[in-house]
């Protein structure tokens, strides 16, 4: 019998961030790329941040094998785990993907702790970004090991920083975190790209968001949010679709009108634009990305207003009447408020009725049209929100004019019927914003293991 | 066209948790509770973190309805969602389940914004925790607003409270957050509990663990975590089984052995221990729960010993020889550790290889057991744990040894053969450490929407 206790794990390792020049380290990583030269060589080393330079000198650096024999740079390769001794020099690497390109390790000892079967590794240096399919595919295909290139690794740094600062902001306005099933009986968002499956004979879906479980959170907790995956059957493969995404949902309650919402929004992106900025500067210099900007101001134009003055301006053809932003419009509103606010970022609001889902709230001014909107980054929509219905009555008036049937929504309506605040909310989807905030064309990219019509490996 | 700014949102309302007596506050929530009197009555506010006492005087509160009309106490109803006019006074209030127990609000005016369809609303107050089936049928068929009763407010408040602290611990020591697929081709688990489903015509399953890909991920950043739904397709209706549940899962590279891994989850559940009697004192007294003691050295036994040792001193019958520990020895060893060491947790070690997953590794002094640990806590199992095999052909052997086809492991194989540091992990399920921590005897009232073999919905 022993004990395990708490002594500080791993302090025999160095804290590469926080090194000095002169100072003896002692870390471990993966080898991601080796340079022999006549001298000695240089290894690479991949840490989760991005890579270190270490320096080998034929005379004066060891390389120990895992059975402990003495070893040459010749037989270090890429893709070994290794634990590196040494001293920290001062350097000037120019090469991007080195994150500490400051400093280098001049090494006293490499000691191999594992190694692939192969010393034919995938070359995950050779990766590049590209919309080529044939390129998409063997990146996609080989993801369990192309996603050690530092782009990829600095995209999901990226991502994963949003979700937490996502987080980190709402709970410090009073939001409470949720986690709400996935299997579910009754679709949230309607229409045909819903996964079905057996379930013990009964037939259930995959839930497309977590609407109405969200709502219900607002009855409980009055705020909400959950991160969690959503799934739509998505038959077209396209750059911008995804089968199964992660889902950054809000739902707010007692608010008095949906502006409410749309500001709470913009204090949100302001704070993971400012983390984002603050906590991943070297993966956005790698990717050669800049945040969007998003001034004190951001421009709110209703549908009907945006049409009107795209086409007064002669920025796009005639629109006006229709029930939605057409690509060329989303684009030429975001060129103009840039232009005009400095703002990346443009609401559009009061889309009609019969267009949005039918748990929006109507315009009390204007029962054609519904407290919703839009957010527009840089040309393109990221996300939807809005005031929703909060009376049973309400929901069952828009359910009848819909021909939908009530008793298929039996636990929502119970919720209202039960009692429910004025609310409203949205959702971002976590891969799409990743992509749109560094750049990136193809959704998928920011998916750490895509999901789309053709593809559930790996 | 207008604009929306940062303002900051609703600014106009109190925070509950900061006032002070005499001070003149504003705030909103839902009646929970109305008891009149002949000289006004109280009217009990729910808030997210507990119910919060206000006090009507006939002669000096008004209360009024949506349409601005004077209305008096008895139309006041549970569930109506109101805002609230007042100045604090102190008071000594018996009732546990009032937050607020030291103040309470003289009310000038309460403001109807939205009420029930009924006035006949589920009275949650009533609600109690059982065993009894049908009182559980009960709450749970009517989860939507069940859910309102402040007890399972405050279990949900600490369950989430358990998901951020163990993010925010591990972010701490150099986690990387990942999201991997939910929906996959190939099980992590093995065994007939899966879920099937069509995907465009191809057999998918639901990911039973994300197993797989956190140890690709250690690959790539050396450490992650994850938090995510699974899925086990139990056929039993248990209290201790979710066919979905939420997964706290870990996985660490660079380990030297499990008893790294040991460590690091002692150390984490200290600081989700630590963070949990910080950020929810109020809820764990409603609940009546004592955190579990975790003390700086914890016992840990070979499964063996602890077959041998509870034989010895006569705690339980023989075992000797069998492959698990039986429930008896699980509690019998809990009560010894607390007596002895004061610990509630105890670690038990080295399982026989047959009886663990294949990729669990071997103990290399002895072949027919694992490096692999159970972690106990007050007599019954909480997490599994261990440490991996990363060579790919040990998995090879393996696969081989069980009559497992490789071919239907590739992209998991190939990451091994393109190499991977020494590596192991854990999970844990959020509603079994919840109800765990809370002393709640059904897993089930720990999951916002329990999913069994008879429940889809709500």
């Amino acid at each position: 019998m022993t004990f395990i206790n708490s002594k500080f794990i791993k302090s025999e390792y160095s804290d590469i961030a926080k090194v000095s020049q002169g100072q003896s380290v002692c870390f471990y990583g993966m080898v991601q790329n080796v340079r022999v030269t006549k001298w000695g060589g240089f290894v690479i080393v991949r840490k989760p941040e991005g890579l270190i330079q270490t320096v080998i000198q034929k005379d004066t650096s060891s390389i120990i094998d895992e059975e402990g024999r003495s070893i040459g740079i010749n037989d270090i390769s890429r893709e070994m785990a290794i634990t590196i001794h040494g001293t920290v020099n001062s350097a000037n690497i120019k090469d991007k993907s080195v994150k500490y390109n400051t400093i280098e390790i001049e090494v006293s000892k490499i000691q191999v702790i594992s190694r692939p079967s192969t010393t034919e590794v995938i070359d995950v240096n050779a990766l590049k970004f590209s919309d080529d399919e044939s390129v998409l595919r063997y990146k996609f295909d080989n993801r369990q090991v192309s996603l050690r290139n530092p782009k990829d690794m600095a995209i999901f740094r990226v991502s994963s920083t949003i979700a937490q600062s996502f987080a980190e902001y709402l709970i410090s306005v009073g939001f409470t975190q949720i986690f709400t099933p996935k299997i579910v009986s009754e679709g949230a968002e309607g229409g045909a790209n819903v996964f079905n499956m057996d379930y013990f004979g009964k037939q259930v879906y995959l839930a497309q968001s977590p609407q109405f479980y969200k709502q219900i959170g607002v009855g409980v907790y009055e705020r909400v949010f959950e991160i969690a995956p959503a799934y739509r059957a998505e038959k077209h493969n396209t750059s911008r679709h995804l089968n199964e995404f992660i889902s950054l949902d809000v739902e707010m309650g007692f608010i008095k009108g949906q502006e409410e919402v749309m500001e709470l929004e913009m204090n949100l992106l302001r704070h993971i634009i400012a983390s984002v900025n603050e906590k991943c500067s070297h993966e956005l210099q790698l990717l050669e990305a800049q945040l969007p900007c998003l001034p004190e101001n951001v421009p709110v134009y209703r549908l009907s207003e945006a049409h009107e003055l795209l086409y007064n301006e002669q920025l796009t053809a005639d629109h006006r009447g229709e029930d939605d932003m057409a690509p060329e419009e989303e684009r030429a509103i975001c060129k103009y408020a840039k232009e005009k606010f400095g703002s990346d970022f443009v609401f559009i609001t009061h889309f009609p009725t019969e267009h949005r889902a039918f748990y929006a709230m109507n315009d009390p001014e204007d029962p054609t049209l519904t407290l919703s909107y839009d957010l527009l980054m840089c040309g393109i929509e990221i996300t939807s929100g809005g005031q929703r219905i909060h009376k049973e009555e309400d929901y069952r008036k828009k359910m009848a004019e819909r021909g939908m049937n009530p008793d298929n929504f039996k636990f929502y309506l119970d919720t209202f019927h039960n009692g429910m605040p004025p609310h409203g909310g949205f959702a971002i989807g976590l891969e799409r914003i990743t992509s749109f905030f560094l750049g990136i064309s193809n959704v998928k990219e920011a998916s750490l293991f895509p999901r789309d019509i053709n593809r559930v490996a790996p």
